[in-house]
């Protein structure tokens, strides 16, 4: 039945003249949907936390096969001390061609876990559901011979969308514009990195060593969500970010809290105040000088800004808000100013697992988003003064016996590795309007250019070690639950991505 | 050569006159110590969570076998509804005895996290330490054919002090009377209770069921530690205590901190803005009306507190604070108030574990200490006027898609069940002085008495349902890191409660 209307189609463009090559890319995936999603599984199911160093080493060898199975030449890149994960290159060298395009992805994946999936999603076993567990999605069992995938079904598993389908959505553009015949006119090649969740401790080094193999017309990034309304878009520039642990001290032993409730320090009020401290009711970063390095949007930034569909009354109905932060601000407002963001707090146990105690330290782990203008480094400075402004001693290791005696208040602050800056590429650049014009060709013109992503991707590592442009073409469903639990992509925006991509591969 | 000592030291005892009661008491615990221990380790290794069905009838059944191998009559207690776990109960009816003493212990302990315990030490397997963990201790081989223990040694496992300690020194100061042919004068009762650590929810029913079997002239609890100084301690009094779950909500599903980061609500930052307002930065309960309830303490307990050595300076050293909470009060003098204490925070996940995530709720678990004149329930009220007062919408179970629209903050409160007000028993009842003088006769009259310990029994249940006497005899070591990781109890402090629980046993 499929193949009769797959017959009818391809009958009724060859009646209307000759297919486009988006036209092309999307029958050919029509008719290949099964071998594509066999695949992505088998990838999907490989662990891929960028630390799991023998898990890591799989996925970088399976995409490799991807690769060399459609005849493309691979080589793994690696830092000089090789601790870290493989990047996975390849390279299509097109006769002729007067432009590079490295598509870039990340294969490795947040940490998982499970015990926060639902019962029925292991976070590395790949489930088809017939919608999202959120809407009480069920599994679907896998369609065989050719039985029809629902382009509205989701896959869940970690990376699924952030950014495995990166992976799989390129290698198959490319596989599909190949496999229809569509002739390449750019140089095309893949780099698909495998520490992008840890802050790509190792990238600027991996690009400073193959700076020859890597320069080019642009580097395009297939990462992040589009619009929540649906629609396509493409981000030309990313915040930066930063992580840091704060920790602070109670008791050197932990205590019973009735032979000490009211008299020894509890690290979870010091960590409550502390926190509570640093953003006021409207969100608004408390600590001095958060704002000051700000450059704001341009009039043509702020132009962009509102040509795309306010999403506001939408995402506060759906996600259960009734006031968000920001103090009227728009979301994408808000994109302007560098957040500061507790991604969690660890103060002994709660519920079933509490103790009546008084613990002997709480932990938060913040990010700290940056835009253009602002430093991480600086950011930093500024939230450490604040820290010791509200009484602590400031350390960056465990109180020694002596300072915990002279010291009513101490804290500890590490930086995690990998902080990065801001980046943006300005829309006008010819390379921009080149961009843009081939994603409007594969989506009947319906495209939103966003001037930054609230998201963050070391892009300025791009600049800063090749000069090269950077362009983010956004990929999944917005409500895929990156980096926590039960994460999901829709299978319709894995196909709209590889006519995207396509597109984009064979731009002029 | 122990023996030999032994051997001396009793031909010591002849040559000065006969053996008092509690020298007889001593001798019979040095020669036995190895035979004790190993029943004790045995006892230990049972874990005893009083929700772990299984394990927790194979402790009570352990316990019924201790006390039959001691010939001693026993019957397993419970509740009508089966569904509490068993209180050991043994008596010994002494012809001629005009009073009864009913001693009481609990069998159960506290959750373990064991991965927050030394990597030498499992929570229920239980191993000798040279010293306390925290001074680094290490693991001393069991002591076989008659070798010596250490006093100073702890043994290390989840209630080795609280307070399968207290099951241990009864049962063993009863049979060390009867072995060295001490002359009994009280009926002696044994009731050893296994759900104390979850609130003693069935305490009241089985009492009431029992109320003959269990008509006492002294409810003698033997349970918590001993003066910070080391000296022996009778605690009076209790606080009573009640624990509640308070829940925070953020967005309905997990968001990644750089979509939404800046607009979402994070209930991270929600959670420490509502605890931080509970409390001043002296400590001090911030919400209205908790302490107006209080009875203050009496001229006859203040004497008794000044009585005690103050131990805030040796503590303020030993547990690394500089300032304690109270705003100048003695630890001590704490115990006359209510205490509102975090027990826990969970808000997502840190460090390693950490996620670039706005996440869904927090939940944090409070303990209320309870003083003379409080009642759990109204402080409860006053919590969640507090809660109603910060702006959140209070409820007691997670909010409709409705609530959520139209509340912007919005909280739940859930009263974790078994919560129970403060006991105290004058010091000048002719019982509370049969019993200071027989612990003073077995401590050379270094003995402390406290009105009311900082910790929390119910207590005033065997004087709701029996009305009953009650006296709580303190047996372990201050810093046996009772309720959390590492617990432990040094082997003089059982030698010492066996010495004080036998004198008590026989007092007249």
């Amino acid at each position: 039945m499929k193949h009769l209307l797959i017959a009818i189609l391809l009958f009724t463009y060859q009646m209307a003249g000759a297919q486009t090559s988006v036209e092309k890319v999307r029958q050919y995936r029509s008719l290949h949907e099964g071998d594509m999603l066999k695949e992505y599984f088998e990838l999907l199911s490989i662990p891929n936390h960028a630390l799991d160093k023998v898990n890591i080493d799989k996925n970088a060898f399976f995409i490799e096969s991807m690769l060399k199975k459609r005849g493309i030449q691979t080589k793994l890149l690696q830092s000089n001390t090789k601790e870290s994960p493989k990047v996975v290159y390849g390279e299509v060298i097109v006769p002729g061609a007067t432009q590079t395009i490295i598509f870039y992805a990340h294969y490795d994946g947040q940490p998982v876990s499970p015990e926060k999936w639902h019962p029925s999603i292991k976070p590395y076993e790949p489930i088809l559901l017939d919608k999202s567990i959120e809407k009480s999605g069920k599994a679907i069992a896998f369609p065989t011979n050719g039985k029809h995938f629902d382009s509205e079904w989701r896959i869940s598993c970690r990376s699924s969308s952030d950014d495995k389908a990166g992976v799989m959505t390129i290698i198959n553009a490319y596989d599909a514009l190949v496999k229809s015949g569509v002739k390449l006119k750019n140089n095309i090649k893949f780099f698909f990195e495998g520490e992008e969740e840890i802050g790509s401790l190792h990238l600027g080094e991996i690009l400073d060593k193959h700076k020859d193999l890597l320069k080019a017309d642009l580097w395009l990034i297939g990462d992040g969500p589009v619009h929540q309304s649906g629609l396509a878009m493409i981000d030309f520039g990313v915040r930066g970010d930063v992580n840091v642990d704060l920790t602070v001290y109670g008791p050197k032993r932990p205590l019973h809290s009735g032979h000490y409730g009211n008299w020894a320090p509890n690290p979870c009020l010091l960590m409550s105040k502390l926190l509570a401290s640093m953003k006021d009711d409207e969100g608004t970063v408390m600590i001095k000088g958060y704002y000051d390095d700000v450059i704001p949007f341009t009039a043509s930034e702020k132009k962009a800004f509102n040509a795309i569909p306010s999403v506001d009354i939408q995402m506060k109905k759906e996600l259960g808000i009734n006031k968000p932060e920001g103090g009227g601000k728009t979301l994408f407002e808000t994109y302007e100013w560098p957040s500061l963001n507790i991604n969690g707090i660890k103060c002994a146990d709660v519920e079933d697992h509490a103790s009546n105690i008084i613990t002997t330290m709480s932990t938060a782990t913040l990010d700290l988003r940056q835009v253009l203008g602002t430093d991480y480094l600086k950011q930093i400075e500024l939230l450490k003064q604040h820290v010791i402004e509200q009484g602590f001693l400031l350390l960056d290791r465990d109180p020694t016996d002596e300072e915990r005696q002279v010291n009513p208040k101490i804290a500890k602050l590490k930086i995690v590795k990998g902080g990065y800056n801001a980046q943006r590429t300005p829309l006008d650049l010819p390379i921009s309007k080149q961009v843009i014009k081939a994603v409007k060709s594969a989506t009947n013109n319906q495209l939103l250019l966003e001037p930054t992503s609230g998201g963050s991707l070391p892009l300025y590592l791009f600049e800063k070690h090749l000069n090269a442009k950077v362009i983010n073409l956004c990929l999944v469903n917005h409500d895929n639950n990156q980096h926590s639990e039960n994460e999901n992509v829709r299978l319709q925006n894995l196909w709209d991505s590889i006519d995207q991509l396509a597109s984009i591969m064979i731009m002029d």
